[in-house]
C-alpha cells in the first residue's frame, strides 16, 4: 500500500426531510451571508427551493440565489457567481442540486477569495482557499458532495478541466434521498453509470496487495448492481435511493480508492464527449467504460477476471482467465444497456469523423504532451483505437 | 435505511515513517503544549517515544509526557492526567499507543475542561467539549483512532464503561503498520478478532433492506479473514499490517455502520469479563461472539445465513437456511482459534461460578435495568446462558 493522507471533514445529515437543517447548518459552519446556487426548474417546481430559503429565514439567514447552472457547468456564470458574492459580501455557498450545481459553487468559492482569474485553478493550480461550500444533493451521481473536486467547461473553446483542493471539501452536505425520487430514469441511469465509473476508476490500479481497498470497491459496485435495476423499475423505492445515495458518496469521498495509484482516463476520455456533444456525462461513460476496458484488459487479466468473478459473479476460468476478464466487461456493458444507457457513437450523438478532434483536446488539453496517464499509459494512437471501438 | 448523521473529520496520516509528522500536525489543530500519554515500555524499547518527541521539538512545541496506561485503562491514571494537564496548561494531549492509551488520553481530554467528575461522561453524559487529540497508533483493534468513542475501568468496583461525544474524536491520527510489525501474535490476534466484533456488531441488524453498509461490512470482514492468517503466519509483512490497519479504522469509524440499529451486546457481555479478570479485550471477545450469536441465531436466521454465504463461503442450504447460519458461526469460531485465540472460559482464565456476579454486574450496571437492549433485547436469563454456553 502506498502512503497516503486521507481528510473528509464534511457533516453528513441524511435521510427524510434533512434539507430543514439547511439554515441551521449554514449557521453551524460560519456562513452569516448565503449565495444559494442552483440550475434548472425542478429545484424551482418541486418546492426545494421555497423550503430551503424558508430554513434559511427560520435560521435568520441572509441569502442571495443565483440558478442558471446548465448541465455541463459553464464558466461564464461562475465569473457571475462571484462577482455577486464579492459585491454583496457572501460568506457562504450553497448548492442546491446535483454535481453540476455544486461544482460550480466550489468554483464560485474559490474564486471569490482569489486575486487572479479563477480558470487558473482549472489549469491545474491547487485551491488551498475557499468560501466554505455546503451541499443539498438532488442527484446520486458525482459524488461531489463529499469530494475536493470539481468540473467546469470553458466556453471560450467548450472543453472541461478539473480542480482540486480540500479548501472547497463541503462543510456540510445534506442527503435526502426522497428528493431524488422524482428524477428522470434517463438522468438516475446517469447517475448510477457516474458512481459505477468512480468505483472502476479506482479499482484499475498498478499497486499491489490492497485488498482492503479492492473490497470495498467491489462492495460499492455490488450495491450498484443490486440497487440499479431496482430503481429504474421502481423510481419511487426510498430504500434504493438510500443505498445508491450513500454508495455514490462513499465511491467518491476516497476512503475506498486510497494507498493505490487510481486511473482516471475513462473520465478524461468521456469529458471530451460531454464537452463537444453536450451529452450528460453519465451516458458518455456508459459508451466509454466497456470500450476503454476492452482496450486496456490485456495490461492486467487478473485484475479484471477478479472483478468479473468477484463482483459480476462470472465463473472464474483458471486455464483462460482473459475469458472470465472479457465477460466481466460484457457484464458491465449488458448492465449500463439494460438500466437504458447509450451502447455505442450513434446513440450518444457523437460522431466517427470528429474522433482526431476528441482526441487532439484529450491528448494535447490540460497541458498533457500528447499522451494520458492512467492504468496504462496512452498514446494519441491508443486514445483514437477506444474512441473506434466506441462506434 | 433509519435518518442518520456522520461526521468524520479525522485527518489520517498513514504509511511509513508518518511519525514524524507529530510536530507538524499537533500544530496544524492548534496544540502549543502538549500531554504525550502513552502505555508500557514497548513505546520506549523500539525508540518510537523518542522519534515522536524529536518530531515536537523540530516543531518547537513543547511536552510533557504520561507514561504507565495499562491494559484495561484505569480510572485513576485519568485522574492524574486531568490534574497534570490543568496544572501545565496543556491545550492538546497525544496518545501514542493503541486503544487502551487512545481512550485514556480522550478521558483526560475531556476531563481536563470539564468542572465535575470525568466519570460522569462514563455514567451516560454526552462529551461536549475536551481538548483535542491526535494519536499515533500501534496496534490495529480498537478503532479508537478514529472513532468518538472511550472505554475506561473504574478502580472502585472494577468494572468498565464508555463514553462518547464528537469532541473527543481524534484530530489527527498517524497510521504506520510497520509499528505494529513488533506487535506479539497473540495482541495481533486480539486486535483482529475486535475487529472482527466491531463489524459483526454492526452487521446484526433489526433495520431492513441496507444493503451498501450490508456489503461494505462484508468487505471489510472478507479482508480481515484474508489478511488476519497472513499476518500471524508472517508478523512482517507490511501489506498485511497496512490492510489490516485501514480496516481497523475504517470498520469502527462508523461510515459502515450509518443507517441502522446496531448490537452492543457483545462488546457490553465480553466487558464484564475483561473488567474481572484483566484478560485482553479481544480474547474476551473471541470467547463470548460465537456463544452469543449461537444464542440469538433464531432472532433472524436469513441474517446470520447472508453473512455465512457471503463472507464464509457457507454453501446456501435453501431448505434449511439455519443449516447454513449454524455454519457460518462455526466458520468464525475455527478462525478465531486458528489464529491462537482463546475459545472457553478455561483457555480465558474466567471461573463458571462468577457467572451470576458477570450477570448482575452487566444487567443492573450502567443504569441498566435488569436487560440488555440491542439485536435482541436479552435478560438476566439469557445472559447467563450465553456466558454459560463459553463454558
Amino acid at each position: 500500500m502506498d502512503n497516503f493522507t486521507f481528510y473528509s471533514p464534511t457533516f453528513f445529515a441524511f435521510g427524510k426531510d434533512q434539507e430543514k437543517e439547511a439554515g441551521n447548518l449554514v449557521k453551524r459552519f460560519g456562513g452569516t451571508k448565503v449565495l444559494v446556487h442552483y440550475g434548472g426548474g425542478s429545484v424551482v417546481r418541486s418546492g426545494l427551493l421555497d423550503r430551503v430559503k424558508a430554513s434559511l429565514e427560520a435560521a435568520d439567514v441572509p441569502y442571495l440565489v443565483l440558478g442558471g447552472v446548465q448541465p455541463n457547468p459553464r464558466s461564464g456564470l461562475v465569473y457571475q457567481g462571484i462577482e455577486l458574492c464579492r459585491k454583496e459580501g457572501v460568506d457562504f455557498v450553497l448548492a442546491v442540486g446535483g454535481g453540476r450545481t455544486i461544482d460550480s459553487s466550489k468554483a464560485i468559492a474559490a474564486g471569490t477569495v482569489y486575486d487572479g482569474d479563477f480558470w487558473d485553478f482549472y489549469s491545474g493550480k491547487l485551491i488551498e482557499e475557499a468560501l466554505p461550500v455546503g451541499t443539498i444533493l438532488t442527484i446520486a451521481a458525482a459524488g461531489s458532495e463529499g469530494s475536493p473536486d470539481s468540473v467546469i467547461t470553458n466556453e471560450d473553446g467548450m472543453f472541461k478541466r478539473g480542480a482540486t483542493g480540500d479548501a472547497i471539501r463541503p462543510k456540510f452536505s445534506i442527503l435526502n434521498p426522497a428528493l431524488t425520487q422524482t428524477l428522470p430514469p434517463y438522468q438516475t441511469a446517469c447517475g448510477i453509470t457516474d458512481i459505477i465509473a468512480h468505483l472502476y476508476e479506482r479499482y484499475l490500479t498498478n499497486t499491489k496487495d490492497v485488498e482492503v481497498t479492492d473490497r470495498l470497491i467491489e462492495a460499492l459496485m455490488m450495491t450498484m448492481i443490486h440497487e440499479g435495476p431496482r430503481v429504474i423499475a421502481d423510481p419511487d423505492c426510498y430504500e434504493a435511493r438510500a443505498n445508491i445515495m450513500w454508495a455514490g458518496m462513499m465511491a467518491h469521498n476516497n476512503s475506498c480508492g486510497v494507498g493505490r495509484t487510481q486511473d482516471w482516463t475513462s473520465h478524461d476520455i468521456e469529458h471530451e464527449l460531454s464537452a463537444l456533444y453536450d451529452c450528460a456525462h453519465g451516458a458518455g461513460l456508459a459508451v466509454t467504460l466497456p470500450a476503454a476496458y476492452t482496450y486496456v484488459m490485456e495490461h492486467d487479466v487478473m485484475r479484471f477476471a477478479q472483478v468479473a468473478s468477484r463482483v459480476w459473479g462470472c465463473k472464474m476460468d483458471f486455464y483462460h482467465p482473459e475469458v472470465t476478464a472479457r465477460a466481466g466487461i460484457e457484464a458491465l456493458r449488458n448492465f449500463l444497456i439494460s438500466i437504458g444507457m447509450p451502447k455505442n457513437f450513434e446513440e450518444l450523438g457523437a460522431k466517427k469523423e470528429d474522433i482526431p478532434v476528441l482526441v487532439k483536446s484529450l491528448c494535447y488539453g490540460n497541458g498533457r504532451e500528447g499522451s494520458l496517464s492512467g492504468f496504462l499509459t496512452l498514446s494519441e494512437e491508443d486514445c483514437t483505437k477506444i474512441y473506434e471501438l466506441m462506434v
